[in-house]
């Protein structure tokens, strides 16, 4: 019986080792899948299963995102794109922190919650606590029928697919691609963003399925160096902007599976107290991916290199000079800065995977950690 | 030459063998200071160079904290503190973060930066931002005509002293309370709270000095836990709620000066992907003085110890069926919840003092860390 079982396993990892490898390779897939029928030609964003008026979205005056683990670090993409195309603040929280702190939710709030298996525990609380204060919700699920999906007003699929891994992968980039969508949305409606501007990021997000591909094409590069470096004892990711959201996302990665203590800071912030952390041989990776904090991280990289710190940068193709300035390069597909975080996650989630594989750890199911926390 | 120059320094530290340790113990003067003429009888706050008129107070739709490290940390707090008693929502935000992300700031925001030196980089530039956009300026620091106090349009000055260690002790607490009077100023002039509860609230501010001396009295206790645990490779910081907030500046205290690897989390995050850190002997910091959250903090070190875990609580004085729970206790003394950051953080900052001595740390001078950080 156990042996029937593990053929049917095998069958189900398509040839990969792990089913995480194997749904870090579905990622063009599921972000194809997850745009599919919903960016026509045109200045339009179609999202059917979302009943929102016109007239609902202007009277909206503040969104709460609100999630758990890989799912809040969609959110806090979520924030900076929304706040950013439809000039509404956002405020992403943590599920069960939200649930507690009797937060100034409103009947003009617009309460999203975003969680794969539509069955969290703290993120259905959350979702209660928000409808019972007047809010609208809006689900963003990977399952068709979740509570979450049930109890919402309105509903945004992800179309991943099933998720096997402990380790979020698809479900994250999709949930991302859903954050674009319904800050494009809003922005238009609002009025807060050209037609032009619009077309512009509707035709980055139906590049990224290719350019996904490109990076996993390439993951060879990405195994070597974490061939090279998974002995290491702390890692620290550095970001600003949406290069910060996507570190804490890596960092996650990183320490679910390989149980090394990583960390993710707002690279700002290394002078206040963490760069008394970085020795010789500290292994740093630093996201480089917004044009216009390209310098500011530059010195924030020379600030952990002078001190010894082992620097491998996650930069965009056209950002070559980047090279003198730290010891390994990973690069991604040239694109705009706000879609970034789709292309800059996946490296991540490979070094994540390939350094972990390399300590002989469990990958699909480490310690500790439950695929869906459905208690409390 | 060189002795003289020891002799002062010996002597500005009254006895103490670090300035560090000198500033954590002046913090019951230093919240007295900064609370003297500020609570006077009467449902009322004095805050004299606070120019803001209740009209002015009314119009304010949104707060914006901004700040660095340590002065971050207190803007958590003072974020959780307003909205509960002002009901006005504010965000609290990393200056280097907030400069570069064009925030929905406008003519009817507040901004509030917090810097002990006032001459921080970032939240200088991060001020001067806000400004551009129409918002009112609010300054916590501590050093009078600094920057930050000149450009601003109200200045609340924290009274603790020249703070010599690198890492931050008596201006964070000075910085907290600061925030209480702020919130509570905010709720009478809006009528958002009771002058009973302002009242309640004001009396728990007064007793505070007097609390932090029962905790430093009791140093000891907090020594010898740091002189069991100093070996420590990795540790975590858990709490909920405010006491989240507090972990945050635990976790930063340690890492200054120790350069041990600790971070904090909200607890109920930890089933999504620390608890992989956690295992045999790992030291874990549980913060457990909010009674509403007592339950749920409870079921969180439960997770921990089960994976062996060894944890350090830091409760109120009431709470003695912790001990059932945890390996040690430091217990701080009963006071409202609303309050308990003040105190909860003292023996965090001992632990840190302590911990740092054992490993032979340059306290004062911590390695990479300047006292104000005042290029970006």
């Amino acid at each position: 019986v156990f042996e029937v079982k593990w053929d049917v396993e095998a069958a189900e990892k398509g040839g990969y080792q792990h089913f995480m490898l194997k749904e870090i390779n579905e990622q063009p897939k599921a972000v194809r899948d997850t745009l599919a029928g919903r960016l026509p030609d045109g200045s339009d964003v179609k999202l059917d299963d979302i009943k929102l008026s016109a007239d609902d979205i202007n009277k909206i005056n503040k969104i709460f995102i609100v999630a758990c683990g890989t799912a809040y670090h969609a959110g806090l993409v979520g924030k900076n794109l929304i706040e950013r195309l439809a000039k509404i603040p956002v405020e992403a929280d943590i599920a069960s922190e939200f649930r507690y702190r009797d937060p100034l939710v409103d009947e003009h709030s617009l309460t999203i919650v975003i969680s794969q298996s539509g069955e969290t525990a703290d993120t259905l609380a959350a979702m209660r606590e928000a409808k019972k204060k007047g809010s609208r919700i809006l689900a963003v699920t990977n399952v068709v029928g979740s509570s979450v999906a049930r109890e919402a007003d309105d509903v945004l699929y992800t179309w991943a697919g099933p998720e096997i891994a402990v380790a979020s992968t698809k479900a994250y980039t999709t949930q991302l691609v859903s954050m674009y969508l319904l800050a494009i949305k809003l922005g238009l409606e609002r009025g807060t963003i050209t037609e032009d501007y619009a077309e512009m990021l509707k035709s980055e997000l139906r590049q990224l399925s290719e350019k996904i591909q490109k990076i996993l094409d390439n993951q060879d590069t990405v195994q070597k160096l974490a061939d090279n470096n998974y002995t290491a004892k702390d890692v620290f990711f550095l970001g600003r902007g949406l290069d910060y959201s996507v570190s804490m996302e890596g960092s996650l990665k990183l320490k679910e599976i390989s149980y090394i203590h990583s960390e993710a800071y707002a690279a700002g912030e290394l002078k206040h107290g963490t760069l008394a952390l970085i020795e010789n041989g500290t292994l740093v990776i630093a996201l480089v991916t917004q044009k216009h904090l390209y310098d500011k991280m530059l010195s924030n990289i020379k600030e952990v290199t002078t001190r010894g710190a082992h620097v491998i940068a996650v930069a965009l193709e056209s950002m070559r000079e980047i090279e003198k300035a730290v010891d390994d390069v990973i690069y991604i597909p040239d694109c705009a800065e706000e879609v970034a975080p789709v292309l800059a996650v996946i490296p991540l989630q490979l070094l994540a995977y390939y350094m972990a594989v390399a300590r002989g750890c469990d990958v699909d199911k480490p310690r500790n950690l439950a695929k869906s926390v459905t208690v409390e």
